[in-house]
């Protein structure tokens, strides 16, 4: 029992198909429980399935990560889940919807959800976990970020700000919160990340090694929430090997 | 008459005493009419009254810029004010209130001045001007940015956020209208700015040139809009000589 | 016979046809008398005599800023040239032949000028002009840096190691020299620069404001060199309108 | 023997007691064998009997990486010890003696050995090295940065530059050399490494996790050197999570 009450909590947001289910089935192997969360139910429930037939332990938390309100509601039952655990790891993965257009012709609505996902999501996702970290010891925020965080180009209006912004908050939780032991690390995902979606879009990579596995950028993320405390990564860049940069 | 149909206009915002009204001076200086924009009616009228004694053309426009409606009406108005002047500059400093508290007591209340602000206040602005200004045959648009918009300090999730999504907007403008005739630029205050406020709860400086002096950053201004086309700066950072960095 | 005692002198290094000419010709025009340095004695002397037509005062001085004992030599000359003048303003654009091949092509001796020049050359000719604008009370010290200073492209190890060591440095004197009264400033050329050799080589610009006038370039270093101390630049990038980046 | 033909090798450069013996180490235990490299015979041979009593392969070779000539000799030495290994891991951690002064009190003595060790022999280890891990179908090579490759700090002159000159090579590379199989990496330790010689002049630390440990920093390099070609890292920053940055 009292191991139990030791046991390891992840929660991934934004876990759906692709790099989400990737870093959910990564930290179930390195023996956390996972809380799935994405904004679809069916999404969270198929990747926690998944993982459950694999013999790692997972629940899916349907929830909406630009709400506080969604998201207490599903720390609550995350609460619920596994009343005994520690979280030592939160990972964001969050993506809103990718809009390329002319400035000129770009609405309020259009940026709007760059915003609200990337900012006010991960806002209230570190209001929730760090408490949680702290209370556990110390833990490990991974946030995916992107190009468009530290460039913005042409017609990229409705995405870069949100990531500039998303990274900037990322510099502010890294150093107010390093010392008191939650590593927050800031993860540049150079590149298109290979899922099913895109293969249907776009087809076979015409390329071998030029996009990026969900698995193998997974794997970064656990090498960064393994580092001892003294010897922390904040931020680096992930690009296959044969992208032009 | 032919003459006055060629008449410049340039547009502050974020008018108030401080950097926005020097801003506001030396584009009077430099042969423009100025708008002088602003949230507070009593702010904009000081402004604009000073530019009109000292033999400049200017008039206030109260207008909240980060609600597209109230921007529309204070265009209109501008143009009802200079039906035949042409936007040659468009100068976005305006500012969220300054909160600095650990991340964990602030409330989302506490950092939405600073997204709506800097990043739908220079998106709504860019929208309006842009387009003004490409009708001009290319313009200026001139945006105050911080230390904050290229390091997230323990403390500043209220501020960093919304100023590095606007240094990613502009980045995003001037690469998409560049090559179209409006110069952006991305001008860093990297210091503490001398205004009466400032003088009021800091007292005097105490140490000579350790504040910057608002008329010297706009003459900058002034430089960055008169560049030729072909050698135009996008960024650069401006500090007091004996500022630590 | 007071006055001449606070003549101002500008020193540029780099001063061959293009952006070092119109550098030395603006700041002549700036009423500094203004010392030519190049290692070619034919340029220097044209260059020199071209300003002295112009009504300037200007002299050439043949040196390589790669060797200390050259250097001297040459600040010895100026010195008697105008024993009463203030050093106010120090120009630092000496460049290294271009060379641009596969890595594992270049020798020793391929990659060992942009070395030389970028570093050492800057090296001492800060060695030399620091002191004297110390004892002017003040001074501007400009450095002509490059796209290659920010980025490291495939097949320009020739060039960036030298670029980035110098905006290195250029860093360490900025941070050092700020507080004492000399103003570093690191100015990115991210273009092409119009000369003689560029349109020989090259052609005409097939699109206007395309490549860099250096004239306009140098209008840029007189502004950062009569900011006042309450309010410096240290580095800003120069492009087209039109270019990429 | 047909094994004994794909069996991995490791070069080490700046292989003393510190970072570079923990690299050496780390890589033995990831079945390579190691070639230890360093300007000192008693410290290359310390290294190597280490790893050797411990298990592993090593052997020592004393040169100097900053002199092409010394480090043919190297290598032919390595090739005669190892006939058949595969080159499939170097690792750059030289380093120059950290001189701390005044830039007006420099020499050029003083400044020479950053560029040498930083510049120069990353030039001649990766012009070396490249080769042979393209021979090999690809390998890693690793390079430790620092701090002061990103930000050149008042009386840091003789360190900063080349640092920055060695990150600029550092991109030159993996632009270069990425697309043909070589993964170059950057890592930037920023704080203070625990070693013997830290402890002899610093004294225990006051703050526990306020000094990166070598092994740790080591175990990163494996990761990065084991990262898979569709998701490389090129540039991370490890620090100590009380690190101020």
């Amino acid at each position: 029992m009292a191991a139990q009450s030791t046991r390891k909590l992840a929660v991934v947001v934004g876990a759906g198909p692709g790099l989400g289910a990737s870093l959910a089935r990564a930290f179930a192997h390195r023996n956390h429980a996972v809380a799935v969360l994405a904004r679809s139910e069916k999404t969270v429930q198929s990747v926690a399935e998944d993982i459950r037939k694999n013999g790692g332990d997972a629940a899916p938390f349907a929830c909406d990560v630009t709400k506080r309100d969604s998201l207490d509601a599903a720390f609550a039952a995350i609460k619920k889940q596994w009343p005994d655990h520690q979280l030592k790891a939160a990972l964001f993965n969050a993506n809103s919807p990718f809009i390329m257009k002319p400035f000129l012709e770009l609405k309020e609505e259009d940026v709007k959800p760059g915003v609200d996902v990337n900012f006010y999501g991960a806002f209230h996702f570190a209001q929730v976990t760090i408490p949680l970290m702290l209370e556990a010891g110390g833990g490990f925020l991974g946030i995916t970020g992107a190009t468009a965080a530290l460039k913005g180009s042409a017609k990229f209006a409705a995405l870069a700000p949100g990531k500039f912004a998303l990274r900037g908050l990322a510099q502010n939780l890294a150093r107010e919160f390093g010392p008191k032991g939650v590593h927050v690390s800031h993860i540049i995902v150079d590149g298109i990340i290979e899922t099913d979606r895109v293969k249907g879009m776009m087809g076979e990579a015409k390329q071998p090694d030029s996009r990026l596995q969900p698995d193998a950028i997974a794997d970064t993320y656990v090498h960064l929430a393994e580092q001892p405390r003294n010897c922390w990564a904040f931020e680096l860049d992930l690009r296959p090997s044969v992208e032009k940069w």
